[in-house]
């Protein structure tokens, strides 16, 4: 059993911790086993880690999974539940039950994503605490294996967006909307040339956003129809490597035409809101003390804070197996520590001037921090 | 409120349902919001349907979703309660308190996947049972409109099997290993390939199997390196439309080379076993039926089931917003309906010869199914 597994397990006066669920959903999941299914299997972190599974993914399990051992639910006559009781919940209950049995587990652990329908049934039989999961927590620190895989789907993160800047670079302004080769340039036409980049360099990439103008605003929209001229466009890409898994993720702003001065002195203010951010970041800092220094920029450049309008998020989170993780860099932001990976990501929105957004990703060390992102900061194309 | 919830909430005595997660993993909820969210938000279906999101979210949710109402946890005040007790899940706890007590309910139905955690403390003040969802088994049925949007993903799933199949048929077979223009042809070339032309037709398909000799006997296994000539390939594609997020699925085994005896005859006999379960879909029959038929096949063959050899899965489930959804054709396989959408994908597999598996997608109808797939099935190239 690692040292941490223990140390929690014996705080938490637990025998194990189960999770089960799909290691696509529960990237705790993916992290303890390195086993990837987009079927639902059983997880039990204890003496040793334990995967149960189908009969049909045991082989698989076995060779490419890091866990102890793995028990394919047919050693426990699952067939033979299911056609005495019809019922497949029934019959994977029972199964689960006798494979917990057999492991010596009586005080479980389960993570608050946990399915209720299996915690309330196991409530029965065992002692089942629901509590946060200690993988989360492992996972915000990351090993050298994983900043590596996360530097190289930044790599390619940077090559889509080349791609994506170059795209709009070369187009030119008519009225309102940019054209490129004699048709409107659309954000559908750039996310699809992003999307390609990214699967020549093996990531994908489900929610790219390419905003533009007043879509834009809506920090979460992706963007649809002809680009704007002359107003910023959001581009946030955040691919996840088909091989690690792992993801990577940043932003930048860039404008094709004239720019309004209200722009220009925005693009300013989060810039300026960013280096101060990443100026702040070391180990033994808070999230929450990152955050303000960002938001103080702001309230230094006099940008309100109204309902839907101004810095309408958090500065960073950190990025991972998942594309939100711990730790956070907002206003509950915990304390950062050596190799926690985060990014930095200012932004402001106004309805009658667009919104503007840079996004960089950086490990968290001793002293500073080390950007992963070398894309550079440019409005005006 | 739709018939089908009332007579729901009704029978089960439920004044809503409640639904909490993100609608990547949670199905179910993007089928009754409509709203694509990768970041977790809350459903309650009942008198109306009320989607309680973020701030930062509201604006495109209101726009979006089919929802009759959006509220924004900052209506609740979620910021003041995250500083007085800096927890995030205990302010998130408080919100939804507040919300559902403003909506009258008190009789809750979750579903049986519903994060533990919010069940736990939601029960001390609000009667809680646990449930399966009944989305899931209304999403079992298509619309009109949800069976144009698969039968378009069939289509672009067979422009990228066409694809595969011709750079394979356009290899040559040398010693054990297919050469394509001077190099071992793989199956992440394969796959590569696959993946462009979907996304060319707007589609995304993450675990794409090519897989072929030994290492297709794992039915799971995407295959890795190069592609055996003279053995069976399995080729298994199961695209999603990102723009109307359903599924299609289909797969074909193809050979190039020589063949052996033992080869032809068994994918003789999974041909004739997804003949048998095609002929013997309508409504009104069981999927445990259908699975019976097909079973049925390899026993008159005389195919041997072991522990991972034979037919070692279920002849099909349903396709939709999930890859993997109701109704299922196995020993449990209930009573299926006109417009359920499922597969017929009976295998074989033997270590000592390999893997064949052939796989069409159909409409269940009154008297028979439509068959969605249309992609020829041949062995040998």
């Amino acid at each position: 059993m690692k040292p941490e597994l223990k140390a929690f397990l014996d705080q938490s006066e637990l025998d194990a911790f189960l999770y089960i669920g799909d290691s696509l959903c529960e990237p705790d999941m993916y992290y303890l086993s390195r086993f990837m299914a987009s079927d639902r299997f059983t997880l039990l972190a204890g003496e040793k880690t334990s995967l149960l599974v189908s009969s049909m993914e045991a082989g698989r399990a076995s060779k490419e999974s890091i866990a102890n051992e793995v028990v394919s639910t047919s050693e426990y006559g699952i067939m033979e539940k299911l056609h005495a009781t019809g019922k497949p919940d029934e019959a994977y209950l029972a199964v689960l039950g006798e494979f917990l049995r057999d492991r010596g587990v009586r005080r479980l652990g389960v993570p608050l994503r946990f399915p209720a329908g299996i915690y309330r049934d196991l409530s029965r039989d065992f002692d089942i605490s629901v509590v946060g999961s200690p993988a989360s927590r492992w996972r915000a620190v990351k090993t050298d294996g994983e900043i590596s895989a996360i530097r190289e789907a930044q790599r390619a993160c940077e090559e889509a967006m080349r791609v994506a800047v170059d795209l709009i670079s070369s187009s030119e302004p008519k009225g309102e909307v940019l054209f490129r080769q004699g048709e409107a340039l659309t954000s559908e036409q750039v996310r699809g040339k992003i999307e390609v980049c990214l699967l020549d360099r093996g990531c994908e990439a489900v929610d790219t956003i390419v905003a533009g103008g007043a879509v834009a605003v809506d920090p979460h929209a992706r963007g649809c129809g002809p680009l704007p001229a002359n107003e910023p466009i959001v581009i946030d890409i955040f691919p996840r490597s088909k091989q690690s898994r792992y993801f990577a993720d940043m932003t930048r702003t860039v404008l094709q035409g004239e720019v309004d001065r209200d722009v220009e002195e925005m693009y300013e203010a989060v810039r300026e809101a960013q280096d101060a951010g990443l100026a702040a970041i070391r180990a033994g800092t808070s999230g929450r003390d990152v955050h303000a220094k960002v938001v103080q920029v702001f309230r230094d450049h006099g940008y309100p804070e109204r309902e839907g309008c101004g810095f309408t998020h958090s500065t960073g989170h950190g990025v991972g197996l998942n594309v939100h993780e711990l730790p956070s860099l907002s206003e509950v932001g915990e304390t950062l520590v050596e190799r926690n990976v985060v990014t930095v990501e200012p932004g402001l929105y106004y309805p009658d001037i667009g919104g503007v957004r840079l996004e960089d990703l950086v490990v968290v060390t001793a002293k500073a921090c080390e950007n992963l992102t070398h894309f550079e900061r440019k409005l005006v194309l």
